[in-house]
């Protein structure tokens, strides 16, 4: 199975300004990527970065400057399975990829916090994608439209990609690698709110 | 195994006050304990509430009006196993469950999003709960503590309670049971706010 990871470096993590600028947040997508890599560590994935960015990777780069969904859906339509894993996914583990990679179905889906779609494995030569807005509903109806059966995966770890600030939290909570020791270092820490707990950064 | 639902009914979901009034929370309080329970179905659970509630329950209800780490913490420390699955879980299914309760581990913990515990299984006699702040963290401390293994559920459906009105777009993208239908009743529907896709009420 081919396994593509999408890497957006020209404008990564825009809604973690308030935290950090430009280059930091490039560097956090970078440890991110790191994570994703290391959790499909075995699997051969390919990176497509949509411009050419300074990091030492293990793995083939494409460069692709489309969009998000034209270049994922040019990549799709092949005879071979493809799984599509979003580079921002810093709780990735081994073991949800694995539950990903053999859970059956023309069409797996790890659906994302607030509709996106972080994780596909695409068994079906038909399917193509939307990453715009609710997109694991896109997706469902895409695989409904081709008469494709789409399994969703139930993991956490693959659920939550790292956005915003409050998501943060997750990381620090659950992370293990390259992610979390990069906000451990710029900073970031627990704030308890009194309802969910958030992180906030410290200044140095 | 006995299967504890924890149900506050006081003051339910403030959090969600800026779109329901206490009555309306109170009823999406109780759909979301509807979706939990049919979740359960089979698993004989009971229902400890902190006050008497109007609502026609298949399940016997234990009233216990201390807080929610003390009414717990009184019902463990016996030989027998025993699961602790919060109400607000209105994504649970029987699959879930099952997974929750099929694994092994002397704790079994299914994380919450912002770093609650939405539900344990304890086969520990020594074993106690603190449900104030990023609980799992305290859960693995009170594990480690007492020498007992702590396995992690992987669940994005027992991970996303339902506390904030964006975790309503959750409900409304992959529920199936009374919240959901609660909440499409109330005027609740998708909004796509160009990140994340949150929800919003119509007023009626």
């Amino acid at each position: 199975m081919r396994v593509v990871v999408p890497f957006g470096v020209r404008s990564p993590k825009t809604r973690l300004d308030s935290l950090f600028s430009l280059e930091e947040r490039r560097e956090l997508a970078v440890a991110m990527l790191r994570d994703v890599l290391d959790a499909l560590c075995g699997h051969d994935p390919v990176v497509v970065a949509d411009a050419p960015f300074e990091a030492s990777l293990d793995v083939p780069v494409e460069l692709d400057d489309r969009p998000l969904t034209e270049a994922v859906a040019a990549r799709l339509g092949g005879d071979e399975p493809i799984a599509v894993v979003m580079s921002d996914l810093a709780l990735a583990t081994p073991e949800s990829i694995s539950r990903l990679f053999e859970t059956r179905g023309d069409i797996v889906a790890a659906p994302g916090l607030g509709g996106g779609t972080n994780a596909l494995v695409v068994r079906h030569p038909e399917f193509t994608v939307d990453y715009h807005g609710a997109s694991i509903r896109d997706h469902r109806r895409i695989a409904r439209d081709i008469g494709a059966t789409m399994t969703e995966l139930d993991s956490m770890r693959l659920a939550i990609d790292i956005d915003e600030p409050r998501d943060l939290a997750e990381v620090l909570i659950h992370g293990e690698g390259h992610a979390r020791a990069w906000l451990v270092e710029a900073g970031v820490e627990l704030h308890d709110s009194g309802s969910r707990v958030t992180s906030r950064r410290n200044r140095r």
